[in-house]
Order: structure tokens, then sequence, then C-alpha cells
């Protein structure tokens, strides 16, 4: 709770904040629909478009509340749109796990953050965001899907183990660069540094579920 | 009317009809998602992300219809996918523009037809069938998404068209092969025959909107 409060002085302005968090949600929805498409069965593209599903709703519910401000969704979002596909481009998974592992990985922590920046967000829209965050995951559906893949082939589990460590360096920047500002003082940073120990621990956790070193 | 009557004893049982229906409608939105992450403009990702959710709305709603007949979505449409993905492979544009064209014709199409098998389930499932194709289209977005293309370039236009009566007959098959058998008599032929004229009636149209010859 203490951290939650503390970010909320580092929220960005409401455009700058649902611009960033709905474009990240349609580049997840993208990075999973691409997924899909070459998903090894029938019965993974079943939970694949689960999984798709629950981030294109979290776009279209973001994207609506851009919406309600008077703002044009596709302008806002396009000023955020250089930054978060780089970062899309460099997270890229080398083969269909690696991808998996990208969206579960960089989708579990940003979800994780944006929904405390949410906290943030002026009157009654910290809780209409809140509630888009809280109502629906993918995660056990993409760990599920993990898992299944490791258990074929359990030769590319430390492969995988070391890709999901190098996303992480990514998604943390990704992240910070959400906030109102640089971090620049040491004050911020001491504010700041709490909640990204807490969305390591997340990820480290997701990491275990899976049966991979952090 | 008396056409869709007419198709109505051609109607293929429930889980074969529910088991392509939703499959074609999850080929569809991973074409859709595809144009979607390599769309020139975020202002197209935002129209192409609208259109995604209509396909995907309709897949979800399909694959729902099938869960409750108390089969597993994904061995149902398993049994389908074999030709889908190959209609799939078959329609694949080569460029962005031939890529649309082909969602915007073969959805177009192939929607339509299934609409009118629709009417040939049983009991209240034909209209809760025929309210899911009736709910929401994304004919409109993909035409303006195409029309803004052939205006910035209108030299792809004759391209496109070829493309585009090329894909007719590929998915005029792909609607045949969906009926409960093959149609062999001379008798059954006549019963058919009127649903394709009208078909590629309502395919002309959309062509003509793009100010394209059919």
């Amino acid at each position: 709770m203490l951290t939650k409060v503390d970010l909320a002085e580092l929220a960005p302005s409401v455009e700058q904040f649902l611009g960033q968090a709905a474009y990240l949600q349609l580049t997840i929805f993208e990075d999973l629909s691409s997924i899909l498409a070459t998903a090894p069965t029938v019965e993974a593209k079943e939970a694949l478009s689960r999984a798709a599903a629950v981030s294109l709703d979290r776009y279209r519910a973001l994207s609506a509340e851009l919406a309600k401000t008077g703002a044009d969704p596709a302008k806002v979002m396009d000023r955020y749109s250089a930054g978060i596909d780089f970062f899309q481009r460099v997270t890229q998974g080398a083969d269909w796990y690696e991808s998996l592992i990208t969206s579960h990985i960089t989708a579990g922590i940003l979800d994780d953050f944006f929904a405390r920046l949410a906290v943030g967000m002026p009157g009654a829209l910290a809780a209409r965001v809140g509630a888009i965050y809280a109502a629906a995951s993918h995660e056990q559906l993409l760990a599920e899907q993990i898992r299944i893949g490791i258990e074929a082939n359990p030769r590319v589990a430390a492969r995988l183990a070391m890709w999901g460590r190098r996303l992480v360096g990514d998604t943390i920047l990704v992240a910070r660069s959400s906030l109102a500002a640089p971090v620049a003082s040491a004050n911020d940073e001491a504010r700041i540094e709490p909640v990204f120990t807490e969305l390591i621990a997340a990820h480290t956790r997701r990491m275990d579920a899976l049966g991979l070193t952090a």
C-alpha cells in the first residue's frame, strides 16, 4: 500500500498514462496473435485465442477511456509508439517458445506496473482502470503453454531461463520510461526502488512456476 | 427467404457447422491480427484492432456454443483445420494491401454464407448463431483502410482487382466444402446455385464500393 501511494506521486498525466497503457496492450495483443498464428496445435491456438482476448479487451477498455477524455486515441498512442515498437523489436523471441516467454514475462511485469500506476489517476478513473487490469489475466494460460513445451522438450529449459533473464532489463526500462518524468533525484529513486523490487519478486515467482531459474 | 430455406436442407450437423464456423473466425482473426501488426500507421492499427475484435468475438461466441453441446471445441475444430489452414495459405496476399483484400473479401463471402447456413440449425440455436453474425461487421472498417491505400497509390488498383477476382474461386470452394455432404445431384446443385449467385452479387457490391472491378 505504501509503495502504491508513493508511486502515485510519479504518475504521468491521464493522457500519457492511457496512451502508453493502451498501446502496450495493443502490442502484447499483436505478439500473442502472431504466436497464436504459428501455434503447433489447434488446442494451443484455442488457449492462445483466450490469452489474446484478454489483451484485446484491455486495449479496447483503455482506448475507450482515452476517447472519453476527448482525445483521439490513435493520435495519443502514436506519440508513444516509437519507443514501444522498439521494445517489441528487441524482445522478439527467436522461436515459438521464446516468443511465448516474451509475452508472459513482459506482460506480467508491465501489467503489474501499470495497475500500480493506475492508483495515481484522478478521481473515479483510478478505480475504473484498476478494474481493467483486475478483470482477467492470461498468466495461467500462458504459463500452461510454456510448461507443455518444456515437458515435451526439457532441453529448452536452460535457453528459456536465459531468455527470461534477458527480458527483465528491457521491460523495467519501458516501465521507468512511462513515468511522469525521468527519475532523476535520489529521493525519487528511493521512492521507486521498492516498486521495482516487488515487480522483480513477482517475476521470480512466475519463473519459479515454470521451473525456470530467474 | 426461399434460398435460405432451401440451403437449410443441405446444412451440416451442429458440430460440423460450429467447428468449421469457429475455426474460420479464428483464421480470419489471425489474418487480421497479422495485418494489424504490420500496419503502416497507428491509426490503421487502431481501426484494425476493431476489425480483429469482431472476428475474435465471433470466434469466442461460436466456440462457446460448441462447448455447450458438450464437445471439446479444440478437438472438433481440429477435424476441419487442415482444409481451412490450406485455404489460408493459398489466399495469403503478397503484401499488406493484398492481405487486407483477402480478409475483406473472404470474410465477406464466408460470413454471408455461414449466416445463411445458420438458418438450418435446430431450435433456438439458429437464432443465437444468426445473432452472432448480425452483431457487428468489420466490412466498413476494412473497406475504409483499402480505400485509403488505393487513394495513396492508385496504381495498385488493377493488381488488387485481379487479386480480388482470384480469391472468389477458393472462397466459394471452402463454402461448398462446409455443407453436409458433397453437392452431387443436379437437384442439390439447383438448390444451391441461387445462394452462390447471391454471394457473388454481394461480393461484386463490395468490390464496387472499393472502386474495383469484380
